[in-house]
């Protein structure tokens, strides 16, 4: 017996359809974070795969996210869509709301989508990517819980604060990034502390400000620390003001006190703009798209890789072959399902 | 005899207009550098100060620049206004352009001014400024020259690419960044070279992509770095896409080829976005608006400053004694009127 099992992106899709419906998630919702698990899975984006089922349906027990939100649509302007996710999953708020983006960036060029009041756990590229896909370039942003401090801090203030950004190519992937502003997830600084190992210098702080290599101090007491020093520091703090103060939702310090450190969801807002290139472009829309891949091939020309390729090549991989879920992550599954 | 003398405000702003007419500038530009030079002056950024005359200067000398350029408005739609430069200088196309901006942000909620065919050399923060004074945030982007390499490559590509973003805050000084991604300002290196001193590990790498210690060998023969690694090479990345191919205009590499490595003023565009935080709240804008100050305080309540500080402080020593000016500096200048 191995200590993996495969399946299909289909069955992926229907595992997590089965264990999400069976938790009370409405079908619209259910729909649309299987979706989003089956691409984190095909990806090898494993923390954002099947394996999110876990916290997922964590998050509908304890009752916080709401199963049958239906986001409430409104249309502020030209360039400008509101989507109230009521308290339910972000997934589906997105899916709804960038459909008015998508229309709004192709008529006036650009255009902002701004998702209120929803409980946020998926990574950001698959939004981008999907805006991608319909000729949009896009910027995502949004707040999480304060876990990070400030450039010459020592308490924690920012939320990982990712910011993911797409452009699209003709006829293949897009470039695509989606990067925390910490200088690196939690995550992982937790399966360091698991494994008893010392974090790398740069990550994280105790609780008076020190550079500390111990991951327990750096997640209980003391503070992550952003990539890039004060640029960093200052990239988190627009993201801060962006995909929080600006659409009217909470900032990474409220969002943590709401969930009154039980470790739950982020609820809080998130800002997506996008940008249509052929609207912008006020000549030659196919010179302006080959600019664009001669700086791309100016990249990899010399072996450097664009972000993503290495998620570009799992997909391949699992759109082929299917993917190999651990037996035992399986079996964790499928017990939610009794 | 001191080795500086004292100027007021207006004695700078006087001479910068002096100097700029004398070499051929149209009375309008040259009132747009002059406040951007007063500007750089004031807040003791000395390289975007008195000093740039020179450069500026010399590039009018070059004839690249066109003194007299009428910058043409197009109104785009809704969200999005285009200024052609013409190829003068930037100041006088985002001043004019920016009325367009700020009005179609209020209206909208966010905007964009896409500028093409401009000769920059001021940094971005008296833009984002300016815009904050009215009641906007905003977002400025621009290329530069080809002299710093991606991540894991080892020929320049992106430009020293600065990014700039400003927040409105009542009765204060907004909330302002504004840095280039690479690790460190070109000239920063030009001093080190100059003084024969080697530069820290991380702001460049040789020809073969290893790192260097010596100036002189990454300004003529390597290339710089991006700050924060893979993470600041995908954010150039996407200040290059969004300020370049997507407003029709050059990457750095294209910046870089134009000018046949003369060294003078980049040639190219510029994306600014403003966003009306009035707009985008939907209920309480107050509330939103001390949601943002919290933030602010939350950073200073904790010893760590907010960017451009120091600058502000700078300020308002000029503001209430004028500037100080190295003496062979302003013979320099005053050698420009012959």
């Amino acid at each position: 017996m191995t200590d993996t099992i495969s399946l299909s992106l289909d069955a992926v899709h229907a595992l997590a359809l089965r264990v999400l419906t069976h938790h009370g998630l409405s079908a619209a919702h259910a729909q649309a974070i299987a979706r989003i698990i089956v691409a984190g899975e095909r990806d090898e984006c494993h923390s954002h795969g099947v394996f999110r089922l876990l916290m997922c349906t964590r998050s509908l027990r304890d009752g916080k996210v709401s199963c049958h939100a239906e986001p409430r649509v409104t249309d502020r302007s030209a360039a400008v869509v509101a989507v109230d996710a009521q308290y339910g999953f972000s997934q589906l708020a997105f899916e709804i709301g960038s459909q008015h983006l998508v229309e709004k960036a192709r008529r006036n060029g650009i255009a902002a989508l701004a998702i209120n009041n929803c409980f946020h756990f998926s990574a950001l590229w698959p939004e981008v990517e999907s805006l991608a896909e319909q000729g949009l370039a896009a910027l995502a942003l949004t707040p999480s819980h304060a876990w990070v401090a400030p450039a010459g801090g020592s308490r924690p203030v920012f939320g990982t604060n990712p910011m993911a950004f797409s452009w699209p190519r003709p006829g293949g992937q897009p470039y695509v990034f989606d990067f925390a502003t910490s200088a690196v997830a939690r995550g992982e600084i937790e399966l360091y502390r698991r494994s008893g190992r010392a974090i790398p210098p740069g990550w994280g702080i105790d609780a008076a400000g020190a550079a500390t290599t111990d991951p327990a101090t750096v997640l209980q007491h003391g503070a992550m620390l952003t990539f890039g020093g004060y640029k960093g520091s200052a990239l988190s703090t627009m993201i801060e003001l962006l995909a929080g103060p600006l659409i009217g939702d909470l900032t990474s310090i409220e969002s943590k006190a709401l969930d009154g450190d039980a470790g739950g969801t982020p609820c809080h807002g998130e800002l997506i703009l996008a940008f249509d290139p052929a609207f912008f472009s006020q000549g030659d829309a196919q010179a302006d798209q080959a600019r664009a891949e001669q700086l791309f091939q100016s990249i990899t020309d010399q072996g450097a890789r664009l972000p993503s390729q290495r998620r570009f090549e799992a997909r391949a991989r699992s759109l082929a072959r299917g993917v190999q879920i651990p037996r035992a992550l399986h079996e964790d599954v499928l017990a939610l399902l009794r």
